[in-house]
């Protein structure tokens, strides 16, 4: 019996806020979008949630994700429709990483990604809001998770995806009951359907930062990691960056936790990892630009950070910028290299988008960026089950003279 | 920092002692079976824990399934080599179950499946007993947590598998640093080469029971289970059975718990679940026999039960009988329905071994066997990302019309 999401708690949701404007929208009402075209963010009261909730009481519950339900948007408990979000754990990875190296293995959530936290939250809230029908743009992912918890409370989704998304991925969204269109495009050409169906009425657009949800729900891997390490942050965080998400949520959780006084002001710096093959992020960062523009003919083995245009563009570039960290791109080789190097020697399958976190943090100790001593963590924000593997070995006749100490 | 990992605690192993005879073997020395060729069961001095260890300071630590140290055999913290084996959550199933189905969710564990318990712990004691060289048979999922942990301690693992074990297990396995090799036959025979190949002093057998100490980490699941619901076990459990530890891993929890105190007598039905081509368990309960014989000619889905002969055959049986329970058999579509219906219906994708315990119990509400006011627990073994799935739709072009209300 999970107490977290059958116990009523008291929510503290005040509004919704521009992420450029700073104009303020109503909350429990359905929004996309700001007026400015924005993403929009939840604000809470948190001088409230200050005076009636401690680190401590939040320390003696169930350790998933909805220990944190003061800190999330769904008011109605009934509208929780969870498949087990637990805490992901920390790995440490001394062989292939550092000694102080550790990877959050967020393979582990349903549907084996990170995009559960997001979607279970996203979800929720469409549910406490009445819509009943969803389409959304993916690489995979996300697809998987939203069509597992839509189905799972009857709402009706419909997921488009780029035309070479590995077939797993594919199949699991159509399985888990979404009707799924492949399409001859990029994640944005997908993203561009989906935003013409929610113009004529036909959906409601589900695609990242274009609902107000899903980053709540990445939120809590800041949380989390805030909680597991003691309540005092790692000094470098690597996060491999698509639509920036999760390193956008992050960051606000610490301002969160901050505010509430269960962390300092101190803060890791943050690191959005890309694929040389499709880094807008990283280009505009070293151009020192506040947007980021299309990146063409996007190509990488790392499909969920393929992502030519973010429309929290320059709200992943301020986390990073105010953190101190950076935006480093890597080649899909020492992507491939830091997931082989891993499974062989820590005995961990990373995604490819794991990888290149690992890649990058290779590549930021030999240039000084960070040091052995530091604390790091880097996110595996999929199971490596999900993705291509080199092709396995020969076939050994049982019936055959065995020479042993050949195999 | 998990402190159930590194903390040293106090250990309370006596010694092993044979499944069939009950001759009695010394603890933290090297066995495999028994001189009577059967299982060794390790034994605790369950008064001293009783004396020393209670329910409650179990439940102030971490939910990981190394929160039990005094009920496991591993001495030295130092050996533990983890992936980070959280606890693995009770999923409802309402739509395609019943109000008061769970379904233990096993694929969260490190390499997606629950070989991971059992592994784990085998690894940990082959380092503490100074093994070198490890050798196993497997349909796919013991031989990647396997091939995991012991690359993780630099312990060399040869892996040979039946040749139509899923692409994507021999791959994780090789990706994870064993030899892995394919044989054209089923599990008993790479299980009989890897028996000849210890014989001639090339490796040490990790095969399902032939070492101690797999059932033991198997057992965390009845552990983890009573703390899950409250120190109150549920009615019935539906268990896919292959080699059976799982099972016999329970019930010897259950025995245990009780004499701790932290149980009364009361148990769940124990239902062991096979699939109709492949049934040896299920036609040895059906006869009222002891043991099984060999199931000639096996063929299913569900390759994790595709065991033709297992060693604890009498163990499994014993704990069914004991239990109340019953060996059910399952047909491939049932089994192929049951996935279906859960992953369209729940939004939980089950591995087929999975499935073919949803199937066995709606079978078993049929006949009466279970109603649906009884609480029960349904295992899923493993993520149902490594099994083959229906193949995925159309691809929609992008530049022509797109007719969305036909979508
Ligand atoms: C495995 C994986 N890693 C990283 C990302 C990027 O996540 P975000 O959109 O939060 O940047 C994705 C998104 O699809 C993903 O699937
Ligand atoms: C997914 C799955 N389910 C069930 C089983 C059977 O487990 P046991 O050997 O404990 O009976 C296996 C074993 O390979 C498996 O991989």
């Amino acid at each position: 019996m999970n107490h977290n999401v059958v116990t009523d708690r008291p929510t503290f949701v005040t509004h919704l806020e521009c992420s450029i404007s700073g104009e303020r929208y109503d909350a429990d009402r359905l929004h996309g979008l700001s007026r400015a075209g924005r993403p929009l963010l939840v604000r809470y009261d948190l001088a409230a949630v200050r005076a009636r909730l401690s680190r401590d009481e939040v320390e003696t519950r169930q350790t998933d994700m909805w220990r944190w339900r003061e800190l999330l948007p769904v008011r109605g408990t009934e509208n929780i429709v969870s498949l087990g979000e637990i805490e992901t754990p920390l790995i440490p990875i001394p062989a292939s990483g550092g000694p102080r190296v550790l990877v959050k293995d967020e393979g582990r959530l349903p549907t084996g990604s990170f995009k559960a936290r997001g979607l279970v939250m996203a979800v929720a809230m469409a549910r406490e809001l009445g819509v009943k029908r969803i389409a959304m743009p993916t690489n995979g992912n996300a697809g998987a998770a939203l069509a597992a918890y839509a189905s799972r409370c009857g709402i009706e989704t419909i997921v488009f995806c780029p035309e070479d998304t590995p077939e797993v991925n594919v199949r699991e969204i159509a399985m888990q009951g979404a009707r799924v269109w492949r399409v001859n495009g990029l994640i944005d050409d997908c993203g561009a359907i989906v935003g013409k169906g929610a113009a004529e009425g036909h959906w409601f657009d589900f695609s990242t930062l274009k609902e107000p949800y899903r980053i709540e729900g990445k939120k809590t891997m800041g949380l989390e990691l805030a909680a597991q390490l003691g309540w005092r942050l790692p000094d470098a965080i690597f996060y491999p960056t698509g639509g920036g998400t999760g390193l956008i949520g992050m960051w606000k959780a610490f301002d969160e936790l901050e505010q509430l006084g269960w962390i300092g002001p101190e803060r890791p710096r943050m690191y959005a990892v890309q694929a040389s093959g499709c880094a807008p992020i990283v280009r505009a960062f070293e151009a020192g630009e506040e947007h980021a523009e299309r990146w063409e003919d996007a190509h990488t083995v790392a499909a969920g950070i393929r992502v030519p245009r973010a429309v929290g563009d320059f709200l992943i570039l301020r986390a990073v910028r105010e953190s101190g960290g950076k935006a480093l791109a890597v080649g899909d080789p020492a992507i491939m290299q830091a997931v082989e190097d891993c499974a062989r020697r820590e005995g961990l399958l990373l995604c490819p988008e794991g990888g290149a976190t690992l890649a990058a943090y290779r590549e930021a100790l030999k240039t000084g960026e960070v040091d052995e001593t530091e604390q790091v963590v880097l996110f595996n924000c999929a199971t490596g089950l999900k993705y291509p593997m080199p092709p396995a070995p020969d076939t050994l006749d049982r019936h055959a003279e065995i020479d042993f100490a050949a195999l």
